[in-house]
């Protein structure tokens, strides 16, 4: 059979390396839609002037486009029969990513266990983001629900690896060259610095999108996401396409300006998990929440950690979760990262 | 409060100068999707080989998609509460934008006047579009009726700003190097010179296009216009979101090649009126009228005047206004422009 | 009268070259969009690295990128008026396309068949796209009925050019420096050689793509194709947009990715049928049949000859006509292409 269905549980062994299809070089295109896309306004991946005086080369790709450009080309092997994307952790940004970069990403197998009803198990990889120097601009752990393609295969020994619940601020990896000491507050859109936000400070960033249909396939289909249920409408019951995760994270970050347009760069992934599942018609809101402020060595260039919340239509103000500890039926992602911010 | 509601009524004072957020770099992305999004054939800004043959080192973005990108820019700080946006004058186009320039925009109030019922007022603004060399690429006074957060608020002294009723054709700034004398028609599209345009001439311009709500909210969004009622639907009690009254520029604009494939290049916006809300499902369709014509400096090249009016669904031919001068309720748009054409 | 309503039949004469309007300056952002509107995965197109070890400077323009463009700007000229499009033959690519190259396109009519009824008639052109150096990039052959304007109007003579079922090995044109002798299939996504498809052998592509309105329009305003029916739902009594037969090329070609991942380059179109239109809302598959293999003389470099035929909705699999020769009412296309695969 020349076709692909994709890997089932039995089919992957701890400590595999994967090494995912079809290398990705992008370019001012990419950009370009990514603005379409979301509406994504920080100034440092917005402009290259910007940029050089924060003293970078020119402005960078947008965090994201390099996180989705990488974790697209893991859907074939990873998650094209996954039932759930169940969380990040230890994700981080190594180098930033310029037009004309080539990426490819390979994942390492590093955790196993079959779930109790013997149809379905976790499956725990390692990602990892290379550009045409073979060097890494990005990794991250990311554990899916897959279901088994013959209940009866035996159970693999279970390997549950053991995750940091937060990337440690002194191993966070800034952009060579950065340097917030001439940043220009009023051109990034706020005067609020790293010392403004105080730990525990919640941000309702204001504005709503209601999102289309042929919006999502595009992201999806730009990042080469082959699943199957962003696409085709006749894969689910109801008729509905499950909109892409990545779009959620991407449509969230970008609403996150209005109250955090210093965030300038995303530098690492704590935890992320996507709630609730989104629909074309939903009105996407976010809020954030300060979790904690840290120094790095480059000059003027502090980092904040935010919990990142995504929710739909008529959320209560900051509702995340109920009595029990589930999450609220109307959000639809909470996501732990650190981001870079003038001190 | 880290988040910006957008400013009010009473927060303008005459004289004042805005530097607006977020420059951005424009690259052969928003080029491509500015002709995925609109249907535009102008030769000089699809053709590098075309632009040389004319003088010029390339082709050059569109001059709407520089107009976006400095109106973009202008939203957050002047029209997020804006009730109506009223009208243009005085706009010019100064310098080409090419793929690789950063935009950024500042605005100078130039009047204010409140309304008789003290809830809003009018404020008009002179907006300068700026590159990387600081030099300015395009100018327009753009007013609009602004809500006031405080109805008690005392009214500003009323300043109403004595504004052209059209750019001279003396005053219009043509690109360095153009020359038309070896211009290929042919190539162009259409054989039509300056010379066989009539003064008062109709031209329907045939085409339509159904606009959706994906397309609209890409391109607005790729302006980083952020006005809420484009992208949320949940802002308006009918469930609409109200389009960009840009996208209907550019719509009309790009439709209007079908009898004006010569008229390449916007140099002078002399008004525009937003005569009526576009929403997605609408048919938008365009006609011109030739309003006058004159010679220009360079070679070959002349300036035509023109009146671009966009309308919907099934509208009667050239129909504007009814007979109490009010505009007819399925006029979109009333623009009168300068183009640059052959001799 | 200023605008084009097009030609009609008894406007062709055999022999006339007719040079289309609108040359057009392709850049990564036709690409990006490519990637956005398609899903489209071949490594060649996708990654400057993986081309580079092709032996190709950098990762050319998708091919259908190249046949769009040039397709684009022959509608104006031949099919505004057509009543439908009925074939294509002696398709060949003589040169990839570029980032940076400008496209233009010329056709010359080489057949006029009257139709019995007196009211329409086929009209064949050959059609060629040249770039900037006036290099021709693609040729192919395609016929459609046109309208007449005038029913009274005399019939031209009848010329039915002789055209060659498919193109013979020995003239498919290989982009210059193409070796595959290192190729990483791996990196392409798939291990199969050309010498694992056997003749007659049929591949159920799997995936599935619901078109959306915004999309099909995105793509056909990006290629300059300003047929009507395409984007004004009033053109049609039923309120529908009929899709650009080429959108569903595209999309046909992307998904069949999935079995015939190394299929890198299109270098011939032998024929192909638009069967039934196709609406927003339907949902594409794909399936192919292996209907050639030949040897060629760049090193690892082999071509397969396909049938790629495009499905909506629920097909049987592999159906394609009825008893009586009919196309399937299932059936959006039928087309009969060689590409270039690893011996």
């Amino acid at each position: 059979m020349k076709t692909s269905r994709g890997r089932f549980f039995e089919d992957y062994a701890v400590g595999e390396v994967i090494a995912h299809a079809v290398p990705r070089t992008l370019s001012g295109g990419e950009r370009a839609l990514y603005h379409a896309l979301y509406p994504a306004r920080g100034a440092l991946c917005s402009s290259d002037e910007f940029a050089r005086r924060c003293g970078l080369p020119a402005a960078p790709m947008d965090d994201l486009i390099a996180f989705h450009t990488v974790f697209g080309k893991t859907v074939p092997d990873i998650s094209l029969n996954a039932v759930a994307n169940l969380g990040y952790a230890e994700g981080r940004w190594l180098k930033p990513v310029w037009p004309g970069d080539t990426l490819r990403s390979e994942s390492q197998v590093i955790g196993l266990r079959e779930n109790s009803n013997g149809r379905s198990g976790v499956v725990w990889v390692r990602t990892r983001g290379l550009d045409q120097r073979d060097e890494v601009v990005l990794e991250y752990v990311r554990w899916v629900m897959v279901r088994k393609r013959d209940a009866a295969a035996p159970a693999p020994q279970t390997v549950v690896p053991d995750l940091a619940p937060s990337v440690a601020p002194s191993d966070l990896v800034l952009p060579e060259g950065l340097d917030f000491t001439r940043y220009d507050f009023a051109l990034a859109g706020e005067r609020h610095r790293l010392g403004d936000y105080a730990l525990g400070e919640r941000i309702d960033h204001v504005d709503g999108v209601t999102v289309e249909e042929a919006e999502h396939m595009l992201a999806t289909r730009l990042w080469q996401n082959t699943a199957k249920v962003h696409f085709d409408a006749t894969m689910r019951e109801d008729g509905r396409r499950l909109i892409y995760g990545g779009h959620v994270i991407s449509l969230a970050r970008a609403l996150s300006f209005n109250g955090l347009a210093n965030a300038q760069m995303i530098v690492a992934l704590n935890a992320g998990v996507h709630a609730n599942p989104c629909f074309a018609g939903d009105t996407v809101r976010a809020w954030s929440e300060v979790l904690d402020r840290a120094e790095t060595p480059a000059p003027g260039v502090g980092a904040i950690r935010l919990r990142l919340v995504a929710v739909k239509q008529a959320a209560a103000p900051f509702g995340l979760k109920d009595a029990g500890g589930k999450y609220l039926p109307e959000v639809l992602l909470d996501l732990d990262y650190w981001a870079l911010m003038p001190l």
